[in-house]
């Protein structure tokens, strides 16, 4: 495939201040080309609370210039010798959080060649903000362009919107991910905490996977009859029942819990678990989680575990089930020059439920 | 069965300074019998960390008087006409922690039914400091006679002596029934935080279960030759090796962690964990365990999880265990009348490895 004859421009993050809607429109250097690679023209990209953290170094030091994204759907404009899953140029792709991890290029590995890329131990590049093992840095996808490794652009089924399948390739599968491996389905009560992006999909994954149960745990009522409508079967507002802890104890077998605040009743939200049951935790507060008693854990045996996005299988497998159970994530769409004040007012928690950026001309520089 | 003709007298802590070694003997009421009990002549009584936990008020205020003691071994002397498990007078039974639950008196209980009344949500009796459901309080084994309900008295085998037999029944248990409910056996590499009274049965334990390598992490090395001579693979002495965390770090598959202190490094012992392993905590510090970043557990899906003692059934199956793979424990005997003593010096570390408190003239009183 010849040279790219397309530059790369996006959003590009200078330092923490970009997150307050300060991010500057310029080029940067894509990684080395590799053969195994391919180039996307992007079209969409979701904005999950990951781009924030990321531009305001909230999760530790960023490596500026940085341009985020990590939900991207675009079309194959280049495609190498080597690629993986068959991609050719045209076909529509989507890219999530992780764009690379060591693919056995290291040695044997136990995650990429079952299938489990996303807890490779040996090598991780994030879609943004990472590096390949070729040394070149990853940018994300609020840009006109996106270069990453083909086994980590996954066909986007034709029933899907663009729109529709960006914010499943992070927030989606996010939640999609722990729900499967945790057993969320017929004979299950589940519990989502918080309904933002991640809160709201894994509501509709909970219910599309068959769970008996979906409870929505919110602070206020604000968002009640959202979740009602988005098909839960009950909704708890912690700031306006006072003994909500109490009322609801003992009545899940799994709760994910979306919520990203080192403040939240981690105590309380346990106190929601049957015996046995397990609570992930995929919110990622920048200060932490609060602390716990043991007993919570003693008493009742049960797990807190966590759950890192999910890998190209996954994505593959709740794209199929988006699409036979024809989920539908509620979002707003926002042209890409509007980014700015996109993710200020994702900051100040305006999403319902997802924002998603479209570029009106993709590929065209502004430059 | 006729009425008692004995008394039922023991060390009874009146206020939280029994803990400093201020326990006094005295007479205390038993439960009102039931043709469901048993009264057994203590020959025995482990010294567990609850004990002072209890005696000092530290995990909630203590209904004094209170006869601690939850590691019981004597001679059944009295038992009702509706005993369960065949139990007769004169049978050697033993007594853990924990000393009835619902049994299905306040309607179905799941756990009641198949063996694991450990996690009986509806009425958990802990065998001294809690009320039964007929409103007696229970008394534990820092004494002459303990009257319990039969299901939580089990046959000890005759190749296990008494004073081997009684630290098993609480500090044994604790640390079995996570290594067996988990796994721990060949194929897997287990990792016991602590080496005291729970961690070295979670030491013996886990070689008993043919566990393929079981590591040992104290704070010093004091404890380093014991643990080898008690079968322990590798040895990390935290305060010792500045680099342990990064330099063992991925290499056990399950850990339990004995531990009662707010202030261990939480984090540094869940690195330790492969991606996927499961961190048991039984110890219970006073004040909670320290808060841990959220990534600890997004990154490699760990599990953090804990264990509440053993059921009747553990508790026999462990036993057996004993017996076949002759466990044995490393006990330090001291005479009864000594208690305050064993306690101030179990109190400050001193125990090699568990204390067991024996009445040198079973059922003699003393007052």
């Amino acid at each position: 495939m010849a040279e790219a004859d397309y530059k790369f421009e996006g959003w590009l993050g200078l330092d923490p201040s970009s997150a307050n809607g300060n991010m500057q429109w310029g080029e940067f250097e894509p990684k080395p080309w590799e053969e195994t690679d391919v180039d996307i023209k992007i079209t969409h990209c979701g904005i999950c609370g990951s781009d924030l953290h990321t531009l305001r170094s909230g999760w530790g030091p960023t490596m500026y210039p940085c341009c985020v994204g990590h939900e991207i759907v675009g079309t194959v404009v280049r495609a190498g010798s080597q690629v993986e899953g068959g991609l050719r140029v045209g076909d529509r792709v989507g890219v999530g959080a992780q764009s690379d991890s060591c693919r056995g290029r290291k040695g044997d590995c136990e995650q990429c060649s079952s299938g489990q890329e996303n807890y490779c131990q040996k090598h991780h590049t994030g879609t943004y903000n990472g590096v390949y093992m070729n040394g070149g840095k990853s940018y994300g996808g609020y840009a006109l362009y996106a270069r990453v490794p083909s086994r980590f652009a996954v066909k986007i089924p034709d029933s899907i919107s663009s729109a529709e399948a960006a914010p499943m390739l992070c927030g989606g599968v996010t939640t999609y991910t722990p729900l499967k491996y945790h057993g969320a389905g017929p004979g299950k009560s589940v519990g989502i905490i918080g309904l933002g992006g991640l809160g709201h999909f894994g509501l509709l994954w909970a219910k599309a996977l068959k769970a008996d149960k979906v409870v929505v745990v919110s602070r206020t009522s604000a968002k009640r009859e959202d979740a009602l409508k988005m098909g839960a079967d009950d909704f708890i507002a912690t700031d306006e029942e006072p003994d909500w802890a109490r009322k609801h104890a003992n009545t899940l077998d799994l709760i994910v819990c979306t919520v990203s605040s080192t403040s939240m009743p981690f105590a309380k939200y346990l106190s929601l678990l049957k015996l046995d049951g397990t609570f992930v935790q995929v919110g990622a507060p920048d200060d932490g989680l609060p602390a716990i008693n043991q007993f919570a854990l003693i008493m009742k045996r049960i797990k807190i575990t966590g759950s890192l996005i999910g890998s190209p299988a996954d994505i593959k497998e709740m794209l199929q089930l988006a699409a036979e159970q024809r989920v539908k994530p509620w979002i707003q769409e926002i042209p890409m020059k509007d980014a700015n004040r996109a993710i200020v007012d994702m900051a100040a928690g305006k999403a319902r439920y997802r924002y998603v950026l479209y570029n009106e001309q993709p590929g065209v520089s502004r430059l």
